[in-house]
């Protein structure tokens, strides 16, 4: 049996600069192309991108008994379908090999041929996103829409504490940081006019998180609450970016639709849930209590502290949002539980999102909807400008961390420029 | 250039029963299995399906310069990607090959070899669904639904006649003909109680045509209703089955999720929109007039015949619903540029529902919430019981052709046997 957590104690000799949030504990997984070779799968250490390639036709993983050419693919998917095992035999094995006390790689002449540095690659999208889910489980994204658009005392419809409520979205248009996003055309609907064709004027993100499936499952099997881990390869940021006004008019009565689905941007570092187990944090009560199937025993809710800024043209970016994933009131245990209730199969490569993830105070609202209360209060700029909304050659920048007792387990970031409409 | 029509007076040298869905002028694509073989690319022909893979291997489809196994893979999506001069190709290029009075294939000693029995293969997926989006395109269901939900009066959204709406669904779930479908548990409301867990007992089917999208688009890219038809690469029979009791529950305010992820079910033969040609006909004059947009020349729209029969353990098939593919208010080409109007990318093998089928008279509505309306006006059935929803081990089975002056063309069928929730 591998173990899920790396001792917080171990150092690797690669340097790990001061607030890295990759540290040898950390190991998360993604693609990158360096310069002029083919996209390969890596893990971040420091500033450093592990070739895994690399390592596996070194032999340097031949314990893993993995097989040929698994890391040499331009996605994750085959590696993380073959579940929690194999990924926490993967980790285990890579924070040996550059750990600080073995000398077994640090100690061959060309070790410096399985790092690349960060900032000369390029990085990818992890998976091949399969089927792409979204929820809307932050009580208080629910209720700030809810009371924007319905008043206060109807803010959360009545399934909300029932369900984890959630919607199937466009997978084919989840994009990876630093991809830029076009601004969408689209219907409008003014209040004084007939609908109008143009660019959307009210662009928004989302500050959302995502999970990634790697062991799938087939038609008519339920995954329990006490199962649902064991699926779960990881998590990245997400930018559920939304076009508010396309959405307002479309989305009566089957739910959201090209208001989301020309772009959402994910980071490129599958964190796994092993990474994350030390900042394992109790959920809110549920009141009312949750159906059996829906009940969790421990702690199932993770303390990652998020943060969105805002850089416009010209000026050093600002942050206008700061969050942490413990606001969600549904977690992603509960979230998989539901989504098979039904028998619907799961792949690898499905990747759920939380929905928004807005706090209960106005700096922690997780989109400009919220944070400019509908535009009523915009958002002050270092140029003395103000944003209600996103404009174009504006950049959004999520980031997300996990720190406690000098571990600081991160993700990086996503980060989005805006394109103007075409 | 290839020739859209394949003439109405051509014959093949493979008998070709009277009344058959698969003449010479219809050639549909599909993926089959022999008993002991791979799955592979065949068309059907009368009561034969032609093996693709066979007649590319032994050099007759050598003019069309094809890649090398491209008919030895177990989906089209890789084919279907190559466009439609592509499809047109290989249409025209087997016509001939079959054409009664052409002596190539015909005349080979083993002809027979290129031929497999219908009854005797497992026709499989056709395509890999990459994404799939149904649309809500028929005003008689959107009427009867929202007329059962809303009153008469605000039977039909506000923006309803001005965009065709739509919503993104699971594409993981999409089975084809012969598949079993178990019916799904998820969480219910009772009006006098707290919601409750159980299988659903509102298990109904939606009666609906889907489309295949050939070649992709990138994002960014919009597709003109005048360019659409080159991205469609044919057409299936879709039931979009639904839990009506999970869906009315869960569905407020973002869309159905549960209620349609457990399972929808495809016909396997994929019909080009060349075959269909003959059968277009004008849609209904749109009022209010709609955007540039979505505005389109000639007729878009196709007469093809559809027909829900149900059978019920013991009792032979009921025919309870006759209603046309014409009956839609938005058509194909319209639904392709509204999902691209803002970018949103395509790749092949997404697959586009219509929405349920009904037209105006209670005869031809196309889901059992609208024919029993309800549940108040139960189906009578052979063995003197009646239904108002789907019971398990009735068998669903859908029928979509399109015929005149002689000629038909038909998608054979999607048949479905419901399983007990387990």
């Amino acid at each position: 049996m591998h173990a899920a957590i790396i001792d917080a104690t171990r150092k690797s000799w690669v340097h790990v600069p001061e607030g890295s949030d990759f540290p040898l504990q950390n190991l998360p997984l993604g693609i990158f192309r360096p310069g002029n070779g083919l996209a390969r799968a890596g893990m971040a250490l420091g500033d450093q991108v592990i070739d895994l390639n690399a390592l596996h036709t070194s032999g340097f993983l031949a314990a893993l008994n993995l097989p040929d050419g698994i890391f040499a693919q331009p996605v994750l998917n085959d590696f993380l379908a073959m579940g929690r095992t194999a990924w926490r035999g993967l980790r285990n094995r890579v924070a040996d090999l550059f750990d600080a006390a073995n000398p077994e790689l640090q100690g061959v002449p060309d070790k410096d041929s399985y790092l690349f540095p960060l900032g000369e690659v390029q990085l990818q999208m992890p998976v091949f996103v399969r089927d792409y889910t979204d929820f809307y489980s932050s009580e208080g994204h629910a209720t700030n829409v809810g009371t924007m658009f319905r008043g206060k005392e109807n803010a959360l419809m009545p399934n909300w504490k029932h369900l984890p409520v959630g919607y199937h979205g466009r997978a084919s248009s989840i994009v990876v940081s630093s991809q830029e996003v076009r601004r969408p055309k689209g219907q409008l609907k003014p209040d004084d006019s007939s609908p109008i064709y143009g660019p959307s004027r009210l662009l928004d993100f989302e500050l959302e998180m995502a999970f990634v499936i790697g062991e799938g499952t087939s038609m008519g099997k339920q995954i329990s609450t006490s199962e649902a881990e064991a699926h779960i390869a990881g998590m990245l940021i997400f930018n559920d970016w939304s076009a508010r006004d396309i959405q307002k008019w479309e989305y009566v009565p089957l739910g959201p639709f090209l208001g989301k689905s020309f772009a959402s941007s994910v980071s490129p570092w599958l964190v796994s849930l092993d990474a994350l187990e030390p900042f394992r944090v109790a959920g809110p009560v549920q009141d009312p209590p949750v159906l059996p199937y829906l009940e969790y025993e421990g702690d199932a809710h993770y303390d990652i502290q998020l943060e969105v800024l805002l850089e416009i043209p010209g000026q050093e970016p600002v942050t206008i949002c700061r969050s942490n994933h413990r606001n969600l009131y549904w977690n992603m245990i509960q979230q998989l539980a539901h989504h098979t209730v039904n028998g619907c199969n799961l792949n690898p490569g499905d990747l759920m999102a939380s929905g928004t993830i807005s706090g209960t105070t106005p700096d922690s609202f997780g989109s400009m909807l919220e944070l400019s209360w509908r535009g009523t209060k915009p958002l002050p700029m270092p140029d003395g400008s103000e944003r209600k909304f996103i404009q174009d050659g504006d950049t959004v920048i999520m980031r997300a961390w996990a720190e406690k007792d000098g571990l600081r387990i991160g993700f990086g970031e996503v980060r989005s420029t805006v394109l103007p409409a075409n």
